[in-house]
């Protein structure tokens, strides 16, 4: 496999889909090949469980349900677009990896399924691979949420399941992925309370260094 | 919990649906309450999850995708619908079981999944419960795949996604039950391949000695 696979991760509202657009057409400018996505939701199947994931009451079906199905999504993404772009030389830039189902499930939902439960999930998915870079917008949730739910005002889609927890899972949330970022050297954390084009600069300069 | 959880399991085909209907009949006639269910469908969100696995092209995901989406429809299924029923005194008759994703999956596919794996997705999902009895019908899947086709010829819903594989699969499927219903007190096997009131008269018999 000659493509990375960078994965950007955070709370709702963190900025990832606007910093994901500019790093893409950053590297594209510097002729490299970018397949941009994201989970779920990143293969027409994907789409069908996004639907399921993100709209409709927060109550619908519980942890364990939504771990498996976050899953599914995750294995049909892996097999049919980020394994065979990385293949081909491509490089792949995901809207949420794995990490997120540890942050929410884990984390955001206060322990509520197990740790080894999810990792027993990604071992059967994913197996013994991961992403070369994974960056962490970090953003306090009371600021993320108002971006969100002031975006999902404006579209159809009105992906509001996970917006509409309470405070405690987002802050729980941000824990979450704090902690996880301490686990690797894959892992950055970058403040995401900034300027759109001050974060891009940052996050330009990580990837600089990791890759170039 | 008060409820008796019967399952049937068997190929393409094998008469479950007929043989579910008449059983239910039968115990409500004796002042039962039942709850008759199916996987995967057996719920809203589980009705998307069975379109998504029944129709289409039997290649749109691979087998761990496929037991993942099943087990997630089985979690669903179990905590909103089979658990509470059986918490009620009420007793559930349900079309298919966590038996036939092992049959389907481990042995149909001819071992492309472990046995481990998915020991380990019902141990996340079911946990330490099991269906009081379990009763497979048990066929010739020529025959069985027949009638399957002739029903599905009739019908809107075009759930051929699993009859479309090669009969090898079906061979494997149908040995894999037998091996399955060696393992458990739990199940019985019976010949499917006689008429619908004579099999009824075998399925009584059988609920006959194993609850009153």
């Amino acid at each position: 496999m000659s493509g990375r696979f960078i994965t950007f991760e955070g709370g709702e509202g963190c900025g990832k889909t606007t910093q994901i657009a500019l790093l893409v057409e950053y590297l594209k400018a510097k002729g490299i090949e970018v397949v941009v996505t994201k989970e779920p939701g990143g293969t027409p199947i994907g789409q069908e469980l996004r639907k399921m994931l993100c709209t409709g009451d927060k109550d619908k079906f519980d942890a364990v349900a939504e771990a498996l199905l976050y899953y599914a999504d995750r294995r049909i993404h892996m097999q049919q677009k980020v394994l065979p772009a990385l293949k081909s030389g491509a490089w792949v830039v995901s809207d949420r990896f794995a990490d997120s189902t540890m942050a929410y499930q884990y984390y955001g939902y206060n322990k509520r399924l197990s740790k080894e439960m999810l990792d027993k999930l990604y071992e059967m998915t994913v197996g013994d691979f991961y992403p070369d870079l994974t960056i962490i917008l970090d953003i306090d949730p009371k600021i993320g949420l108002a971006r969100s739910f002031a975006r999902n005002n404006l579209s159809d889609a009105k992906e509001t399941r996970h917006e509409s927890r309470e405070t405690e899972f987002h802050e729980n949330l941000r824990r979450g992925f704090l902690e996880i970022a301490k686990t690797a050297e894959r892992y950055a954390v970058l403040n995401a309370d900034m300027s759109v084009d001050d974060l891009h600069e940052r996050v330009v300069a990580l990837v600089e260094k990791r890759f170039f």
